[in-house]
C-alpha cells in the first residue's frame, strides 16, 4: 500500500500549478505565497462536505471534487473576490488508488477554470469521507460585496435558475429514466458553477450580495438579517430551468427554488439606478439576472405568490444540526 | 436544539477576537484580512484531527481544542513564520453544547497563547469527530525555514526532550497510577506547545526546520530529502525528559524518542560556526537545544546508539495509510 507521502506526490503535487505567487507548494511545513497588492485585502471561505450528509456515498470521485472546489469558490464569487489559492484536508476510509486518480482529475479540472491554485493540505484516514476546502482571493476593500450592504428601495436579484440542484439530487435517489432534462439538472447537482465572474462583475455595482447553498430565502434571510432590513419578494418572478418545469410541477420546482439550496446562484441587491447596468452585464455574460423584489423597510421577508402571502412548506434553508431538512 | 448558526454564534464568535487586520470576521461568505506587508510572504498550512485516529475519543473538549491548534500552528514555527489567522472547520455527530462549550474555552486559550486570530469556519455534522485547521502566518522570504536548506557539515539540533507525548499516550490508554511524573507526560501528549518564539528566532539562523510531529527519524529524513543530503545521528544525545526515564527503559524510551511523532518540538540545522548563538538562544528562552548529529553527504539517515549502528523495531514516523503504526 502506498504510503501518505507517495499518494500527496502522486496525486495532489500534479495537481498544484505552478505559479508565479506560490513560491513554495506542497511538501514542506508550510506553503509559502506571495499576498496580493496592499490595496487588496485577502478574502478567506472554509468549506466541508461530509459523506451521507453532502453527498451520496456512490457520487463519483470527479463529481464529488468539482463540487467541493465550486462550493468553495461560490463563498469568493459571493464576496466579489478574485480566486487565489486553495487548501484542500481530505480523510478517507482507505486508499483506493482509482478513486483518488479520479479525484484529482476532478480537482484538476475544477482548479483550472476557476484560476484558483492547490497550495497544501492534509491527508488522513477515517471511517467517514470528509472534505475541507480552505479557499483564498483578493478584493479591493471598497469592493467587497458584504451582507451588510442592502439599503432600503434596492432591487433583490438572482441569477442563473433556482431550484435545479435540489430537483438533480431528487432524480439521482429515485430511479428515472435518463432524459436529457434530467441530465440538465443532476449535472447542476453534481457539477454546479460558482458565478467567479459575475462576482468581480458585480462588486462595484452591488450593494449586498450571498450565494444560494442554504435556499433562496434562507441566504436572503442572512442578507436582511446584516443588513438590518425587510425584503419582498415576489416568488413567481424566480427563474425556473425549462427543464425542472418539464418534470415537476410548478409548486413543487418554486418550493426547491425557494428552499432546496446548493444552486450556487449569486442572490444580490443593487441600487434602483442600476437596473440598466445589471440588464447589460446579463447580457453580457448570457446569463440570467432577475429581478424577484425588493428591500424594504423592517427585518421581515415577505414572499408573495401572484399577489397572496406565500406559505411555504418546510421551506426553511439547510441547517446542520437544527430543524432544517436533512438529506 | 440551536440551529448551526446559533452554535456558531454561541461558540465560535465569542472566539474570534477583535483585530486590526480582520476587517470582517465570522458571519460573511468569506472573512477578510489585511495582507502582512509586501516584503513579507503569507505561510499556509492545514491539519486535520480525525477521532480514534489522531485523538481518543474520550479526550476533554478542552485538550482537543489545545491539540489541534497547537499542531496546527507548529507548522508555522517549523517555518519560522509569525502567526496570523486561524480558520476551523468541525464535523461533529451531534451538538452537544456542554462539549461545544469546553471546546470554546480550550480554543480561546490556546489562540491567546499563539496569538493567532480565528476568522471563520464550517460547522457539520457527520458520524466521526473530525477537525481540520487552517492557518496563516507572515515571514520574511529570506528567513523562511525551508526543509530545503540543509547543507554538509550543518549541526542537527532538537528542541525539548523526545518521546514524552508517545509516552503520555501509553499512559493514557493504560490504567496507570496518578503521579506527578504520568501528569507530565499525558501533558505533553495532551497539551503540547508549539514552539513558535524558537522558530522566530531561528529564522535568520537555521539552515532547515521541520516539526516533529510523524517522529525525529522520519521528520529529519523529509530534511534530509528536500536538502538531497544525509545524515549522522548519534541516538545517546536524543534528549529524554526525567519523566520518561522514570517510569521507561532507555531502550524504550528512545525508540519513542525516535519514533513516536507528535511531540511538537522542532528539528533543524544549523551551520557549525552558529553553535554558540544556539547556545544562547537555548539560555534565552530556557528552553533545550540539543545538538544529536550532523549533515553529511550522500541521502542516508545513519543511526548509531553509543558507536553502534542501531536498529529501530518499527521505528518509522506515523503514516496515516502506509504501513505505521497505527493509534
Amino acid at each position: 500500500m502506498p504510503s501518505e507521502f507517495e499518494l500527496i506526490d502522486r496525486y495532489f503535487s500534479s495537481a498544484a500549478a505552478e505559479a508565479a505567487d506560490v513560491v513554495l507548494g506542497l511538501g514542506d511545513d508550510c506553503a509559502l505565497v506571495q499576498p496580493p497588492a496592499t490595496d487588496e485585502l485577502l478574502a478567506n471561505s472554509t468549506d466541508t462536505l461530509v459523506e451521507g450528509i453532502h453527498f451520496l456515498p456512490d457520487i463519483s470521485a470527479e463529481d464529488l471534487a468539482w463540487r467541493l472546489v465550486s462550493a468553495s469558490v461560490s463563498d469568493l464569487a459571493a464576496m466579489g473576490a478574485r480566486p487565489l489559492w486553495l487548501s484542500l484536508a481530505i480523510t478517507l476510509p482507505d486508499s483506493n488508488e482509482a478513486w483518488l486518480a479520479a479525484f484529482s482529475r476532478g480537482l484538476k479540472a475544477a482548479l483550472k477554470t476557476y484560476s484558483i491554485r492547490l497550495i497544501g493540505g492534509d491527508t488522513t484516514s477515517g471511517s467517514t469521507r470528509v472534505l475541507t476546502a480552505h479557499v483564498q482571493g483578493a478584493v479591493k476593500p471598497q469592493q467587497a460585496l458584504k451582507r451588510s450592504g442592502a439599503q432600503v428601495g434596492d432591487l433583490v436579484f438572482v441569477s442563473g435558475t433556482l431550484g435545479d440542484s435540489r430537483a438533480g439530487l431528487e432524480l439521482l435517489t429515485k430511479a428515472v429514466e435518463e432524459s436529457v432534462v434530467a441530465e440538465f439538472l443532476t449535472q447542476r447537482f453534481l457539477r454546479p458553477t460558482a458565478r467567479i465572474e459575475l462576482g468581480l462583475r458585480l462588486s462595484p455595482l452591488a450593494s449586498a450580495a450571498i450565494d444560494i447553498s442554504d435556499g433562496l430565502l434562507a441566504d436572503l434571510s442572512h442578507i436582511l438579517k446584516s443588513s438590518g432590513v425587510g425584503a419582498l419578494v415576489h416568488l413567481e418572478q424566480v427563474p425556473l430551468s425549462s427543464s425542472i418545469k418539464a418534470l415537476y410541477s410548478r409548486e413543487q420546482s418554486l418550493a426547491w427554488a425557494a428552499s432546496g439550496g446548493e444552486d450556487f446562484e449569486l442572490c444580490f441587491t443593487v441600487p434602483e439606478y442600476r437596473q440598466a447596468e445589471i440588464e447589460s452585464l446579463a447580457e453580457e455574460l448570457k446569463l440570467e439576472l432577475t429581478c424577484i423584489g425588493e428591500i424594504r423597510t423592517g427585518c421581515e421577508l415577505q414572499v408573495l405568490f401572484e399577489g397572496a402571502p406565500w406559505a411555504p412548506s418546510g421551506a426553511q434553508g439547510f441547517d446542520h444540526f437544527g430543524q432544517g431538512e436533512s438529506r
